[in-house]
C-alpha cells in the first residue's frame, strides 16, 4: 500500500496516487498526467480510478485524459454547476475498493455544490476507521476553504462547509489529512507550510475549526476578502467538457530573426526578475516561472499566441508546462539567444532600474513632483499596512485601468518583495509610461529600515 | 516544509528526510547516502542533522558518512552497547531546530537500551502538540518492536518497551507515525503493508497496543520467535565505529574467460528463481536480487570475494547495492555472457526440476524410496501448517548442516513459492546432492490444491 | 553543429539528428520519436526538416508523427512502389539548408527504387566537400543494402546498386559514413559490429566495394540468400501511408486473476531464456525482448492481442515498445506476480529441460528411437555447418509447418546458442508436442567440443 | 564496438571512450569521472586502458582518479616537463588491444612534447589501415595545437608540430578524426564549430595544413598570439601528481543571514548577465556558468574560498562542477533566497546600468568629460576592429591593474557583446569606482549599427 504526493508549484495544488497490490487511485490529477502513470508503473499497479474532490477553478483536470489512456473510469460529486461530460456521479457512502483499499464518498459541500472527500480504509486490518481522507478544497492544513464563489448564497454555503467540517472531524482524530491545496494556493489564505497534519491535529489547532458555533464560522467566513482571477471561469468550462491533452513538443527555440517574425505574439518573459530588470525587449511582460501560475490568468488571455523570452530551452519548457496546466496553449517558441546576443544583433533593448528604500525615503521626503509610488499588491495585505503616500491598485485589475495612468508621471512601483512590483513596472511601461522603476525589496525592505 | 520517506527495499528499511527553509534533518539513513542528499537539494536545504534512533543491527548506518559529506552533527541515544564513535549523545528532551520546525528527544528503551523517538514540532503553529513522531524500532505499523535482543533481560526490556510505548501514546491521537522499518522486516512480524498510519490509529487497532496490562504485554512479547541472522553481529561492529563508504563503481562485466579466473570467488546468482532452475553455473549460490537482504547475511561471509551472475549489468549493480547495504563489499564483477553464449563457448552448466503438486503428490503417495521431502520455512511458519511427510531445516541454518546431509538421497525442497527452496536446493546442490528437486508453488500451490 | 545517432537495438537500426544553430534535421526516424525532441531541445534546436532515405520495409516510420508533433517537412526519394501521402518528394541535386548545413539528395536506387542519399556540407568552410553522407541502406559499414526484393528485376536492381556506390564513392575518402543500419540487421548479412567508418575505408576493405566489375558485383549480389519476414509488407504498408502514433501508457500489470480472463490473448514471455525453460506458462510463446525485433515479425500477427510474462514493469514496457516499432499495437497487460508467486496460486506451469553436448552426443550415438534433433537456423548458417543426423527446419517457417510435425515424436531443438531453439520448443509444446528440450549452448558448444 | 565523445562544455574541451566486447580505453578524461563509468556500464563494458595524450594546462586530469576506481592503468606519453606520478609511459608502436580493437601510439610533439597521438584499429577487419585517431592537441577540427609554450623554443617546437602533423596525415584519409577539443577552446583559435572530420577533410580544408612547406607552417605558428591564463600553471602541478577527487556534495543553499557570515568569501555571481546588471549584490563578481571555464582561472585564486549568488541550487551545482574542474574547490555555498528576497530582507544590492549604441555615440560625439570607453577584448580581436575613442584593457590582466583606474572616472565598458564587460564591470565597481555602466550588444550592436 502506498499513498504519494504530486505537489504543482506555483498553483500549490496537491494530488494524490493511492495504490495497493496491483491497482491504483489518482485524486484530483493535473493536466500533465505522465507522472501519475509512471508512479502507478513504479508501484506496479495500473490506474483504475480517478476521483475529483470538486470542478477545479484554478487549474485544468487532468482526470479525463488519465482516463482515455488507462481505462480508469472518473468519479465526480453530485451537484456540479453543469454536468461533467467525463465523470460518473457518486453520492454519500459509494465505496470504491481497489487492491485492498477501500475509498469511502462523503459529500462535504460548501467550497462548491459538488465538493466531496474520499475516506479511505484498510478493511482487513480496521474496516471502520479511516486512517486517512481526502478533503479536496474543503479542509487544509491550518485552513478551510473559500466560500465566496457563490455571492447570493454567502451564508447558505458557509454554512453548508460548517457542517462538512463536522463530518470530516467525525472521522476521528487518528485520520491523516490529505488535501488538494498546500501554502501559496489561491483557494485559501491561512494555510501552514507543512503539508503534514491529522484530523486530530486541526481540531485542536486550526483557527476556522476552533469557532465553536455555526454562527461565528459563517461570519467569519463572510468576512474573508478573496480574489477571483478572470481565468476561473475558464477552467471551468474545460473542467465540465475535459481539456485536450498538453501537445507533447516543448516550446522551439527561435533564433532572432524567427522571434521577431512573430510580430503579434505577446511577449511574454519568464526569467527572474532581476535578469528583467537589467534588460528585456520593449513591450515584453515579465511574469518569472514562479509566478505564472498566480498572474498568467490575470494578466493573459488564453487566445493569445506567446512567445517567451527564458533564459534556456529548459526554463521556456518549465514556463510552457505552467501555462498549459491553466489552460493557456498558444507559445509558438522562445527566444533562444540570450539578451547580450540578441543586443549584439543590433536589436533594441529596454531597462528599468531598481532602486533601494534610501531613494524612495529621499522621493517621498521631497513630496517629488510629477512622481507616484504605486503599490499594487493585493487589498487584504494593503490593509495590513501601507507606505503613508503611496497610490494603490492591485496589480491583478491593473491590466484594466493601466490605460488610464499619466504615461508623463514618474512611477516607483512596489509589492512585498518587489516581484509583482516588476509584473506591474511591465504593464506601464507597455501601456506608453516613460519613466518607472521598480522598489526592489518593497514592504520588506521598508519594513526592515524601521 | 517537508518529511520524504526513503524506502530501502528487501529490508523493509525506513528513513526520513525533514527539512524546512533551508535546513533539513535525516533519521536513520542507510549507507548509500545520495539519495539524502539529493532530496535536501531538490528542497533547497543543507542537512544540518542526523539521528538515528538506534543501533542497527540489520544494516549498515549512513549516518557518519553523511556527517562527513555534509558537516551535519550525528545524534545517538544514550546507553548504547558501546560508545559510537561518530556520534553525540542526546537525551529525553533534548530539543533540536532547523528551519522553523523542532525535534524533541524521548527515550524509548525496549528494543534496544540506546533507542529513542523523536517528536516533531511546529513551534510557530503548535508548540506543544506534536504532528509527528519517529518512532525507530519502538513502534511500527500494526507492530511494535522486537525485544530478543537480551535473552538475559528478556522480561525486562519487554516491560522497558511497553513504558516507552505509553509515552509515545501520550503524544495524542493526532500525531503522525514515522517509523523505521515497514512490512516485511526482519524486525518485526506483524507489520501492516500500509506505512501510513498514526498514533491515534495505532492505539485502536495495533494488537500489541491493545494489551490492556504490562504484564500481558510482557507475556505476549516473550512468546514470540524471531531469526537472528549471523550478520547482525557484524553490522552491530561496524555501526559502533562507522563504516566506509560504499565504492563509488558498478561491478564490472566480466567476459566468460574473465569470470572463469575468479576460480577463489564465491558464485552468486541474482537472476529470478526459474532462470537459476533453468540453467546455471555448478556451485553457484542462487540469490534472487530481492532475496539478498534478508538472506545474504544468513548464506555469505563478509569477508568472501563474490562474482555474480545477472541478467545485465543494471541488475548486477542493484545487487552490489543492496550487498553493500548490509557490509558485504567484496564483488568482483559479473557474467556478462548470458548462460546461452555461456553454454555456447562449451562450459558446463547445470539445471534444477521444478516439480508441481501433482508430482509431490504422487511421490507421497508412493513413499518414494530415497526421497525426501525438505520443508526450509521458518519455525513459526512450519508450526502454523506443514506437509505430512516433509522434513524440516530452516534456509538460514543450512548451510551450517547441509554437509551433514545423505548426498545420495533425492530431495524436493519446499517453502513458501518455491523461492526460498530454490536457494535451498542450490545449497543441497553445491553440497554433492545429485538429485534436487523444486516444489514450484510449495506450500502456496499445496494449500490452494486442498 | 552536431551529428548524434540514435541505435534501436534489435533491429540496428540507425538513425540520425543533424543540427546548427537553431535547426536540425533529422534521417530515418523510429516510431517512438521522443528520443529525435529530446535531442534537438538539448542542442537549443528545432526539427525543421525530417528525410526519409526509403520506404523502410522493417520498421515503422515515425516521419509522419515527428512531423505533426514539430511542423518540420518530410522527404522522401522519387519513384516509391507507391506514393507516400506525408512526405514531399526530392530528387537529384536537390539541397536544404538548416543553421550552417547544407543536405544534398543523391539519388542511390538498388536496396530500393526509392533510395536516396545525403551528403552533408558545411559551406562556409567547404561547400564543395562532403564531410559526410548518410546512405540508408546504400551502403553500410563492411557490407552493401541486399538487392532481392524486386526478384523479376534482381539483375537490374543489382546493377542500379553498383551505380550508386559509385556515385557515393565519387563523394571522396574524405566523407564520414551514416548508414541506416549497424551489425545484426536483416538488411545486410555482412556488417561490421564498428559503426564508424568513412567511403575511404569502405573503399579499401569493404568486400562488395573491392568488386570491380559491376558483372561481379551483381553475380555476387545474385548469389546471396536473404530471409523475408511475413511483416515487411505490413511496414510497407503503414510507411506509405504513416502509422498512429505510439500509445503512451505502458502495459498495465494484471494480477493473475485478471490474467487469466485474457483467455483469447496470445501469451508472450518476454523474460530470458533460462527463465522461460525454468517455468512458463502452457502455451505461451517464448520471445525474449532482445529477439522480439528479429523474430516477432514472423511468430505473430499484428492483429493479435498479445499478453506479457516478463520479469517487471520494466522489461514489458520495453517489449511493448520493441513491439510497436515493427508495429505490433495490441499489448492487453503483463502478468505481474512472477512466476513462483502464479505456481503458489495453485496455478499450473511448465518446464522444459536444457540438455548439454554430452546428452546430444549419447543420443546420436544411440540413435534413439523416436528421436529427432531438430536445427532451426537459417539456410545460410546450416549450408556453413550441421550436425550429422539433424533435421531442419527454419523457426521463421516454423510457425507454417509445426502442425506436421509427429506429436508423438521427442524432439531437441538447436540452433547457435540455444536462444532461438528455446522460442522454437515453445511453438513446439503449443503444437501438441510432449516431449521437448532444448540444446543449450547448440552449435557454439558443438563445436567447441570439437 | 563503439566511439562516445565526451564534451566539457566552455573548455570545449572533447574526451573519448571507445570500447568493445566488455573493455573500453578512455582518452583524456576530465576530474568529474562519473560520466565515462556510466558510458561504459551501458555497454556492459568494464574500463582497462586510460590514455592522456599530453599533460593538461587547460582541466584537471581524471585519469588518477578514474583509474582507482576501475583498476585501469594510465598511459602517457613520454618527455614531460616533470614525471607523471600515477601514469605508465608509451612510446611510438606501443599497441594495446582491448576487446577486438588496437589503439596504436604515435608520438607527436610540438604542442608539448610529451603529446601522443592513438590510431585506431579493427585488426579483424583492416589490421593496418587505421579507421579513426585520437589526435589531442595536435590537430583540431580546422586548426591545429597552439605552439608557444615553449617561448624559448618557438621555431623548434612549431616544426615539431609540422613533423607530427604529416606523420598523423599519413595514415590516410580515411581516418576519423577524433580530437581534444572543439571549437571555443583557448587551445586553439580557428577550430571549425562542427567537431566531425576526417584527415582527408582536414588535409584538403584545414588552413594550416594547406601551408606547404615546415617555414610557412613555422611562420605562420610564430605569428599566432595567444593568452595563456595564470591557472594553467596550477593545472600542470595538478597533473603530474593527480588532483583529489571532486567532492560529493553540491554547494549548500544558504539563507541570507547564513550567507552574510561567510565575511571573507570571495562572492562570485554565476547567474546571466542581464540579472547580475538588474541587481546584485557589492563587491561581487559576475561570473555566469557559461564563462567560469574560460575566466575562473584569470580572475580568482584556487586558494579564495567562494560562495555563489546563483538562480537555484542546480546552477550553483553546475557552477561548482566546472569551478572543480578546472581546480577550483573552495566553494562554500550558495545564497538560497534570490535577489527579491535578500532586498526584501533589508539587505542591501547595487545595479550597473546597460546602455545601448545610441548613448555611446551620444558620449562619444559630446566628448563626455571624465568618461572613458573601455575596451576588456583580446588584442587580436582589438586588432580586427575598434571603436576610435575607446581604451584598451584586456580582461583577463584588470585583477593586477584595476587598482591603477581613476575611481573618480565614468566608465563604459566594452566587449563583444556585453558579456565580458559586465565581468569587467563587476572588476571596477569592486574596486571603488563609482560609475560603471556596460555597453549591451557592444562591438556587435556598434557593427550592426554601421
Amino acid at each position: 500500500m502506498f499513498v504519494e504526493k504530486v505537489r504543482t508549484e506555483g498553483l500549490a495544488h496537491l494530488s494524490w496516487v493511492v495504490g495497493d497490490g496491483t491497482e491504483a487511485a489518482v485524486i484530483d490529477p493535473r493536466r500533465d498526467v505522465d507522472v501519475y502513470q509512471r508512479i502507478a508503473q513504479e508501484h506496479g499497479c495500473r490506474i483504475t480510478h480517478v476521483f475529483e474532490t470538486h470542478r477545479n477553478e484554478d487549474l485544468v483536470s487532468g482526470a479525463p485524459l488519465l482516463a482515455a489512456r488507462t481505462g480508469a473510469t472518473v468519479h465526480h460529486g453530485p451537484n456540479p454547476a453543469e454536468p461533467i461530460a467525463y465523470a460518473e456521479t457518486v453520492r454519500e457512502g459509494h465505496r470504491f475498493t481497489f487492491g485492498g483499499l477501500t475509498l469511502r464518498v462523503l459529500e462535504t459541500p460548501g467550497h462548491t455544490d459538488d465538493s466531496i472527500s474520499l475516506a479511505l480504509y484498510d478493511p482487513a486490518f480496521a474496516p471502520d476507521t479511516a486512517f486517512g481522507v481526502f478533503t479536496g478544497d474543503a479542509l487544509f492544513v491550518g485552513d478551510v476553504g473559500r466560500t465566496d464563489f457563490y455571492p447570493d448564497r454567502a451564508e447558505e454555503v458557509a454554512g453548508l462547509l460548517f457542517d462538512s467540517l463536522d463530518k470530516l472531524l467525525a472521522l476521528g482524530d487518528q485520520a491523516v489529512l490529505y488535501p488538494a491545496h498546500g501554502a501559496g494556493s489561491v483557494c485559501g489564505s491561512g494555510m501552514a507550510d507543512r503539508e503534514v497534519s491529522t484530523l486530530g491535529f486541526e481540531r485542536r489547532h486550526n483557527a476556522r475549526l476552533l469557532l465553536e458555533t455555526r454562527d461565528d464560522f459563517v461570519a467569519a467566513k463572510l468576512a474573508e476578502h478573496h480574489e477571483k482571477p478572470p481565468y476561473f471561469a475558464h477552467m471551468e468550462r474545460l473542467n465540465t467538457v475535459g481539456a485536450e491533452p498538453v501537445r507533447d513538443t516543448p516550446p522551439a527555440p527561435l533564433s532572432a530573426a524567427a522571434f521577431s517574425e512573430q510580430a503579434d505574439a505577446r511577449i511574454v518573459d519568464v526569467r527572474e526578475v532581476p535578469a528583467f530588470l537589467g534588460a528585456h525587449l520593449a513591450g515584453s511582460l515579465s511574469l518569472p516561472v514562479g509566478m505564472i501560475a498566480a498572474w498568467a490568468g490575470w494578466l493573459l488571455e488564453p487566445s493569445e499566441t506567446l512567445v517567451l523570452v527564458a533564459s534556456d530551452g529548459e526554463e521556456a519548457a518549465a514556463a510552457a508546462t505552467v501555462l498549459a496546466r491553466i489552460g493557456f496553449d498558444r507559445v509558438a517558441g522562445y527566444l533562444a539567444p540570450g539578451l547580450p546576443a540578441w543586443a549584439a544583433g543590433g536589436r533594441a533593448f529596454e531597462t528599468i532600474p531598481a532602486v533601494d528604500t534610501e531613494t524612495v525615503r529621499a522621493r517621498l521626503r521631497g513630496a517629488a513632483e510629477g512622481w507616484t509610488l504605486l503599490d499594487v499588491r493585493g487589498v487584504e495585505e494593503v490593509e495590513a499596512g501601507r507606505i503613508e503616500g503611496s497610490g494603490h491598485q492591485f496589480l491583478g485589475e491593473l491590466p484594466a485601468c493601466v490605460g488610464d495612468l499619466d504615461q508623463g508621471r514618474h512611477y516607483t512601483v512596489l509589492c512585498g518583495s518587489g516581484a509583482r512590483a516588476t509584473v506591474a513596472a511591465s504593464l506601464l511601461r507597455r501601456a506608453g509610461v516613460e519613466r518607472v522603476d521598480v522598489y526592489l525589496g518593497s514592504m520588506g525592505a521598508w519594513k526592515a529600515a524601521g
